[in-house]
């Protein structure tokens, strides 16, 4: 007979938001659910690692019989901490999420739910995040958590590419207009930076980072298309950030070195 | 006239760190050079940003005719905050390092010193990141100093494909023996974590991050292996990270959410 899967969960919001609680609820029927995940908020760390100060680790009840762990880590951190010293072996599929605001695009990059997925598709695990196009509390996750059921059996069933991880996104669109999912490619966009400045008590200036999305893409391949007419988008993603068409470009150079 | 190219200098181990002194002297008879660069060491910072607290930013003296700011932030803040209240302009080439100890392979998603690149090219500039091996704060830039420039004034009079940004590292070798550049992949690796147990004063555990770096990838085309022959290695990266070859796959799964 062969065991259940060993499923674990993690995101960036912490441990008690409501969007990991709906994603450890989508999965449970899928296998034996361990969760390690942040003890507070970790948005926008990107790929963060801990290194210049140690982590905690502890056990929590805030699943009933269901395995959870508080890490003091990042996102990152938790699969590390999770892999090496709870799981004691690879997990058979990994899902992060579901993140309360959008990851699409470019926001890979600085999201802390992706970058669980990226570090656990390094470790060789079938890895899976999931955001909500909604930042609001008390978002209904109704919908993100079918979807995340669906495709957390779509990789236990079928596995994923090797090197290949999923970045998944559901629109905030009630369930009547829902029109299913697509799998896209990431769009081009960018954020436009404009940092509010203000000054402190003292009258020196500090500035909060601000600015506005920009979707720079045209194509209706994209997640942002994808998202924009009521789809849940998929991205298939990798870690290899190899440029190999600019290989034989740059390989043209002439690199001095010697005066 | 055509005005001098304006170069943007930052780093993840902070201002004051012998390595971005190292750059900013390799690149500075290029073009007029700003340094906007964090108070204080970021590594492993990966791409994070800071949006739960305000950032500060400081004109420095350190590198007397030079513009130099220092920032509270991480190397993806200094980018965003340079271009938008120190430059007031797309620079015409950023530099980021160099880095005291290697960002070769799969640690390019850690690093912050290629995060603040990354974060240069998604704006659409031109953009390096340079790393040494040596971890040593008295480490010898020499040669990596001579690449950097010559990278650097490549890239002012090639440009890079769009999309596309360097990673360069430079072993730890005298120049004797070096055996000049080589444009590369990022080889697949990874690290295997090993997360060191302790207690604290109070019999409470607590964990530091530790373990080795595994190098699974037996090509000679990849970072790791120009790094251990002797060659600085150049990946051209991207931040398109869509595994375009894993679309047609994923799209034949059958993704359900009615019940």
């Amino acid at each position: 007979m062969k065991d259940k899967p060993l499923i674990l969960v993690t995101n960036d919001d912490g441990i008690t938001a409501p969007g990991i609680k709906a994603l450890v609820e989508a999965v449970k029927h899928l296998g034996e659910v361990v969760i390690v995940a942040p003890d507070s908020p970790q948005s926008a760390m990107g790929h963060a690692v801990t290194i210049s100060k140690p982590l905690r680790l502890e056990k929590t009840k805030l699943y009933g019989d269901i395995v959870s762990y508080q890490c003091s880590g990042t996102p990152a951190d938790c699969v590390k901490i999770a892999v090496d010293k709870v799981l004691h072996r690879k997990p058979d599929l990994l899902v992060s999420g579901i993140n309360h605001g959008s990851n699409s695009s470019i926001n890979i990059l600085y999201s802390g739910t992706m970058s669980a997925a990226m570090e656990g598709a390094i470790e060789g695990i079938p890895a899976v995040g999931f955001s909500l196009c909604d930042f609001s509390i008390d978002a209904d996750f109704s919908l993100a958590a079918k979807i995340a059921s669906s495709v957390a059996q779509n990789v236990i069933t079928n596995g994923l590419p090797i090197g290949v991880l999923l970045n998944v996104n559901i629109p905030k669109v009630p369930i009547e207009t829902f029109k299913g999912t697509k799998v896209c490619r990431q769009a081009i966009a960018k954020w436009e930076e404009d940092f509010d400045e203000r000054h402190d008590p003292n009258g020196k200036k500090y500035y909060w980072l601000t600015g506005k999305f920009v979707n720079y893409d045209k194509g209706e391949d994209t997640d942002e298309w994808a998202l924009a007419n009521g789809y849940a988008s998929i991205v298939p993603v990798q870690f290899d950030l190899t440029a190999h068409n600019a290989i034989a470009i740059i390989t043209q150079w002439n690199i001095e070195y010697e005066n």
